[in-house]
């Protein structure tokens, strides 16, 4: 068994509403930030796994977005690999 | 002024407790999913902005994140330039 780091990422679908990011929008607009066209708001989830090889870890992480982590109706999701444990961010 | 798409990720500071992420994996575990080691949520939030420079359009993004979107003593957050407008992500 290997560990492996997956980050998925899950946003709402193109052309549906997004009340979250709507609100930051205007947020940020009052907060006196120009130029921004657009915000949309996803959730980002870290999974730690322990599986046989990359491909089964990810075709875990993908049945776990599919029963429980994304919703089908409204959200996508991207699942990818991490070389290595993620430090948790650090401004770009 | 061009245009670009930035991903800013969000992540709960190393260390720190993570209700959200707690939650999940216990769900996982009772959906009978194995091998899951960790799970840590956070926050994607996709901007689209106007700025003369990618430079310029990641500093703002900064700025951004400092006073609105990450709260600086729980999260940490890190900013990337995507090359084209995100689709909406797709299954892996």
């Amino acid at each position: 068994m290997n560990r492996f780091q997956l980050e998925v990422r899950i946003k709402p679908r193109p052309g549906l509403l997004d009340p979250e990011g709507k609100a930051i929008h205007h947020a940020l607009d009052s907060l006196g930030f120009e130029g921004v066209d657009d915000v949309r708001v996803g959730k980002l989830v870290d999974l730690q796994l322990e599986a046989p090889s990359e491909e089964e870890a990810i075709e875990r992480a993908t049945q776990m977005c599919r029963k429980l982590l994304a919703n089908p109706v409204t959200e996508n999701f991207r699942i990818t690999v991490a070389n290595e444990p993620s430090d948790g961010g650090r401004p770009a």
